[in-house]
């Protein structure tokens, strides 16, 4: 049987495991915090001391981290799981980080005959439990179909993007857009709002014309337009502010490595910044419309 | 049998009267170029000497002008059709104009007995002449229910907004949702393809994922990846970027009355700004893509 | 003796009107507010009844209001000044408004032989109780020459500008940049700040280097860098940063009349908008600087 | 004697070294090209074969690179210069690179006894030829007194910033406000001149007023108003629009360091990517009037 190493247990990694573990794979666990590898070993999840050990006891290697330089630090150096991985390990990196770092890592790892996937996700916590992420997977092709039955354990979408960083390179550009049209879509119902536009008749409006968007139509920030949206929830929940505001700076780091201009991305960056500033990283990012109408205060 | 007065024979206007005439109304039109005018009359429509005459003739007045200044001048002083027309006269405003003149006409309208509906549209010439406009109107429901059926020889869809001024308030925000999304999926697409990502393979992953939206999904900027868009075309045609550009400088001054920011929209009127000046005005909006990948020179 | 009559008693007008007075000339006022004339009367002012009444008996007439719209409504029409105005007279308005407004004035008064002066200033309530206004005009130089000797009474410094509307267009160029250059110098010093360095060691780095400008070193946002500014008293008084808003919509306006892309002041615009809009309209200014650095809440 | 040990040859650094052996210093080079160590060896500099080497010989060792990573790499790891140097060896590190990284080798060189400052420049290659840079230095102040005379072989003015990193922190901040200024400066220049106003007068009224800043008076991007800057001469010379574009994305990586909104400076940055990708980049910063004037076809 497969044995999976999962290193980085936080919110996101948890129930990843706990999805894995109910498929019935023996999953192998580390993090830095003890108590993280403990609430899993209730769960069924075995642990480990190390990176070395996890990464030696595994046939399939999974991180699950904030950024860049955890991936790095987790992977790379004399303890780091790529010095202590078997030959052939499947390693895939779920995290969301630098395409340049991914890159990187997918050099080493080919030296190391470790074979990578780049496969960050969207869907968020709801989506971690439910098993029903998106993955964004970038590398080999023949990985990805080697990988594929595992990362539907734990999502709904598995989507092939590409050549090495190509996950990471879809979510970055996918998430840019989204960023800029909540923006666009909470001035749109601030000026309708305040030009005296029904904010429901502004939806049915343009909802079914040239300003749809699914930050419109499947995630209005205006509240009591749709249903299940965290607008209606006082902004709780959801995808939190800051970690928009992280997609954005990934966004931006990548422009500046490839000479394109953002003026939106990098707009709705400083948005979001004076945002997230204001003590509202915690809340859904679609509750910028709320600042952008002065009723943050 | 209703005569229809119609005033301002433009790109738009003429077809619009074309397709009046087809439906079997009796059309009285007017223009400060008697070319225009002259071009009609070969269609069956009545010529006109002067705004008075169009105004005395007419039970329904049409105006499609570009700015709300030439608005103002065709509905107000001595000459204009307010003084002239017949008391309880049906004017529906097709033109896209500031909001602040449309409800000052329509105050103006109701101290002369005048029934006014702002009604501006969108579809751009193709619908014009296709009879397949978007009408979004302004006013008292009641005179949007007697103004209906005329508009329906014009357009598909004919959607009654609110009071007055919330045919512009429609318009103006739906369009400005529309201005920044194009540049945002410009933005995605640009830095998706300077990392690697295959545009259509972008397209795929996230036109099924949150950065969906019309821009994307029914216009796409990136050329062959959709069917039947101007950016397959070399960006002829279509909504002219000045013309995106006229609307988005409405929703600032929109915006200025009432005391709403609009961060995003300003920085995409400044970018189309950037890319009118440059000389590419009349082309297909969409084409900002370019001046953002700088292959604009 | 000259008799001047002054229109717009306002903060501004006020004192203007006084420091006339001090100089010696006979002064009619005129103002919408009854209270506002009294309260000049006291001083030795001449009330008026009308705008027809103080434009007949007045060799000069000066106008110190808040919009294009009041200005146009005060000159223009049946009971406007220019219809009642002698021929010859020298009418100066000092307001701050749209140069297309200011334009189209200049044209009515040499149509109706008034000789007209565009004459916005700076300098504030202070300046104006000081008689220390910075006046720039526009309009022929020799009307400016006959002009100089009185504004002299108000201000310090009386510039010519150019030929009609180039005072209002100094003032909003002057203004763009201004209104740019403190937000630059805000981020500047909050950057520095959250960097660890002293914020007079950066004032004395920066003002003796390619950063310094009239924003740092004279009026420096950041508190206790230089005396006698708005930013050790809590940024009370001052240039208030709705005005500074006014100002920055006014090169808006003028941008888009003649086709300029203007980034950055639309940036600054949006800026000042969320500051204005948060209930800070009043602060001076510089205040912006707290907005950035998170300490408006 | 001191012997100084300089890494980084190129056209900063070359003029440098020649101002250290004008000064009678022994100065020993060392770069990857090995045409560069050449040319110096002809003014009396001493070659050396690696870093390990030139670090061994040294009292003092200079770099004078490109990027934080190449600073890095010269300093850190087994053949770096860290490793080889003597214990109490003087290291000024005049490149302009991240804060984070300063930061990390100021650490790192505490570790090995190494007494580090870091030195960013301003004044170009003109003001290295001339020995009249600015040096903005941070690090302890005695280490400061110790470096200070030999900074003075090089450049007029050596200001201490603070402790480590306070020289970078300085440079970003200082060139994050002319960046913007710069364009500030522009928008007024063009608007002014559009709007008919003379650029001279304008120059006249702005450098006398609130408007005032080192970019209009001591650089003004407007041609032919003050002399010898490098808008008078085609834009030539001068500090290249990359290098600029460089700092602001330096200040970007340090405003997310610190979670600082700098909104202005995100759009200044947009707007020199536009200008650089549009085959600009060796012009002078001050020629971006150009494109905002959309004279850059």
């Amino acid at each position: 049987m497969t044995t999976i190493g999962f290193i980085g247990l936080g919110h996101m990694g948890n129930p990843m495991v706990q999805n894995l573990l109910k498929a019935g794979y023996k999953v192998k666990v580390y993090d830095v915090s003890t108590a993280a590898i403990e609430s899993l070993v209730a769960s069924g999840a075995i642990p480990t001391n190390s990176l070395a050990d996890v990464a030696k006891e595994s046939d399939v290697l999974i991180t699950m981290l904030q950024t860049g330089e955890q991936v790095s630090g987790v992977c790379l150096g004399q303890g780091g799981i790529f010095a202590h991985a078997r030959r052939d390990t499947l390693f895939i990196d779920c995290s969301s980080i630098e395409i340049t770092i991914t890159r990187e890592l997918h050099n080493e790892a080919k030296m190391q005959n470790i074979w990578m996937l780049d496969a960050p996700v969207s869907g968020g916590m709801v989506g971690a439990n439910a098993a029903t992420l998106t993955f964004m997977v970038g590398g080999e092709e023949s990985v990805f179909t080697t990988a594929k039955p595992i990362l539907e354990k734990m999502g709904k979408k598995i989507i092939y993007a590409g050549k090495d960083g190509s996950g990471q390179a879809a979510k970055i550009c996918n998430n840019l857009i989204l960023g800029i049209s909540m923006i666009a879509v909470s001035e749109g119902f601030n000026l309708a709002e305040k030009l005296g536009l029904d904010k429901k008749k502004f939806f049915e409006i343009s909802s079914n014309a040239s300003g749809q968007c699914w930050a419109m139509t499947s995630y209005c920030p205006a509240p009591d337009v749709i249903d299940n949206v965290p607008s209606n929830n006082e902004y709780k929940a959801g995808f939190a502010a800051k970690m928009m505001l992280k997609d954005l700076h990934l966004a931006q780091h990548a422009a500046e490595t490839v000479d394109v201009a953002i003026p939106l991305a990098s707009e709705a960056t400083e948005m979001y910044t004076l945002f997230v500033n204001q003590g509202n990283g915690d809340l859904d990012f679609s509750a910028i419309i709320k600042m952008l109408a002065d009723e943050c205060k």
